[in-house]
């Protein structure tokens, strides 16, 4: 039995002074029983609670750490420019070299503005979508998530019915309900924003239809609007040029973070010339979006996923790891739902409706030392190897024989 | 006459692959003459350009540098967490000893929250506001800057008008315009939100009056809405405790960044325990609010601060340069209105309304080696001597004389 003492300890300090005692998507509450809150190192693919238990990752941080933890090259780099300075006046020359890295590496770039939310990324490619058009529609599909400001956020708490005014919601590929979506902005359309495939939390994931990515592009060339594609989660897993390259549908802004700097804060805003100056008129700016060391991490990462092919190492270890759930799901005679790329797979059972299953599959195979999520898409890194994905898969046999014992108790 | 061209260079580079060449409020563009906008390192009070060039730096970076670049002790802490691990699944321990250390200092603080931004902690501010009260309007001083988010924008562009549907504008300072704005919100107010004090660009920079102060706290209190401190960019500077604790008024909320961890990318907001169910109930998150490097960083700088009394610091060389300023002002018989806080000054010239005389000042400081702003509030450091307050006035008389050359020019 893991030592997760110390982690409750903390848990029970921090309920005194942070609300509920943690907030947002990183909440441990809102996992299954034996998932530690806190954490106290990471290298490569293995990360440490703050007990001393040892973790094979596959949430990478919720998506920054592509490369895996503490990247020597990454690290190294960023060390180097935070011996010279990082949040100064204005940027250093790192700023420059980032900059034409994106516009070289990234299809539909001809610019790039940094940030340091994803949110920043999407809620500026908004802005400059209604600045650069002069209109004021939003298409967003539903269950989509772009982050947590009012115009986006998965919860309305606080959230005031004009925050939302001139967003008209389409479900993910289904292109009839775009074509309706536009048809209700027509005149006043301004942009649609879709992420580079539906990735919504506790359901199956989809990757984007090519109707519907070209559908999606036909609107916006026909109406002038601006297709913003939302990549701050998938960015640099699927496809090295921008994820809607798999689908050969170029947007005209693209929101980029998570991955970018291997698990320094940094976002980003690429866009193409059509969109250039009213880039440059938009008013968005942050007290540390100059900062240096971000940028040089995010150069020596983008370089490190290029010369090592990171996507096709990924899906490789993906595939292994989705045949190896397969197998082991007919073994135990229980079927599950695999979707999504492998690079970023999302595993539930069929017919768990209270998630019963999948807090007892996710909460026997922590203990084993494989960290899962029961519900978001998981990450894969380059610095996951075959036995890391052996270690994972054994975790998971106990995780099936968990749920097998639900069953058997269902029966008794 | 300094050499600027590996600067000019940069920025021709930029030009290209980044709208404008560069966003925000760093923009050296909006600059007089011979402001660089690439550095190269800092150290300290004082920072060098990509050409070499050594400058006495007075906006600190924007005002996130307040112990001064390069701080040993923060230094050390930041590179001692780095080795163990920044951004993982969850937070490390320090995210605790933050947490407590923050609401034992904040004197309001009952609970606190860690972002990424300024901006962050005064968007969440307003969604908790409205969240815990089940109102929707929110007052705001008109030309107070709370961030570059739609709903606070200082540009117009690209926003709608129902991004502001609930925000009604006082004037600050003003009882009276407070008051109407309180009795138009009446029976929907979920909020009022005050910089820490008005640092409002290019004006007469202006303390918060008692009478103002107390107002705000007890409308707030008789409607039973969110008094809002937004104390980003003067927070750690007027007052170790909130620096509303200078007029006797605590907020239900505050928000925090800058100068929190040293120019580790950070933001906070506190709140009483008034605010904290809903601060646990609205969602807001990012990909890199639990990194611990910055949280190491600010245990780090604040606990700094407390041990030296750097506030006192400030406050006294602070003084010192608006003393020598007042004193070089009256030998050339050029007058200027120092305005704000000692430690944030604003100076401008009287009569310059084209901005001529300032512009002019700070081209001929800056080519002796000193960072002025000329519109926006300056910041001192813990880290500035009376050396350096020498130097800056040094340069400050080149300015004025400067200043008199449009005269004798403006003459002839």
């Amino acid at each position: 039995m893991r030592d997760l003492s110390k982690n409750a300890g903390l848990v029970a300090r921090a309920r005194k002074v942070v609300p509920g005692a943690m907030w947002g998507h990183q909440d441990a509450a809102a996992l299954p029983p034996g998932y530690p809150q806190y954490f106290s190192r990471a290298e490569g693919c293995h990360l440490w609670d703050v007990d001393g238990n040892r973790y094979t990752d596959f949430m990478c941080s919720w998506g920054p750490i592509i490369l895996g933890h503490r990247h020597p090259t990454v690290e190294e780099a960023a060390r180097r420019q935070a011996e010279k300075g990082d949040c100064l006046n204005g940027p250093g020359e790192v700023l420059v070299e980032l900059a034409e890295l994106f516009v070289q590496t990234i299809a539909h770039a001809d610019w790039v503005q940094f940030k340091k939310n994803g949110n920043d990324a999407t809620t500026a490619a908004v802005t400059i979508a209604r600045a650069g058009t002069g209109r004021r529609k939003i298409l967003v599909a539903a269950g989509s998530y772009h982050g947590s400001a009012p115009w986006c956020s998965p919860s309305v708490l606080g959230v005031t019915a004009e925050d939302r005014a001139h967003i008209i919601a389409f479900a993910y590929n289904d292109t009839e309900s775009l074509a309706r979506a536009a048809e209700q902005a027509k005149g006043d359309l301004a942009g649609i924003i879709v992420t580079a495939f539906k990735h919504d939390l506790g359901i199956d994931q989809e990757m984007p239809t090519p109707e519907f990515a070209r559908l999606a592009r036909a609107i916006c060339d026909a109406e002038d609007a601006a297709l913003i594609l939302d990549d701050v989660r998938a960015g640099f897993r699927l496809h090295a040029a921008g994820s809607w390259e798999l689908v050969g549908v170029r947007p005209d802004l693209s929101s980029w973070s998570k991955a970018i700097s291997n698990g320094y804060a940094l976002a980003a805003l690429t866009g193409n010339d059509r969109f250039r100056q009213a880039a440059s008129a938009v008013f968005s700016t942050g007290s540390f979006w100059t900062a240096a060391v971000a940028m040089a991490a995010g150069v020596a990462t983008i370089r490190t996923l290029l010369e090592g092919d990171a996507v096709t190492h990924m899906a490789r270890l993906g595939t292994k790891l989705r045949d190896g759930l397969e197998g082991l799901s007919q073994v135990y005679g229980l079927p599950i739902k695999q979707t999504g790329p492998v690079q970023m797979p999302a595993v539930m059972f069929a017919d768990d409706p209270g998630r019963i299953k999948g807090f007892a599959f996710c909460a026997a195979a922590i203990a084993e030392g494989a960290y899962f999520h029961p519900t978001h898409n998981m990450f894969l890194s380059a610095a996951h190897t075959e036995q890391d994905i052996d270690h994972a898969l054994e975790a998971a046999e106990h995780g099936f024989r968990a749920v097998q014992n639900l069953h058997a108790l269902a029966a008794e």
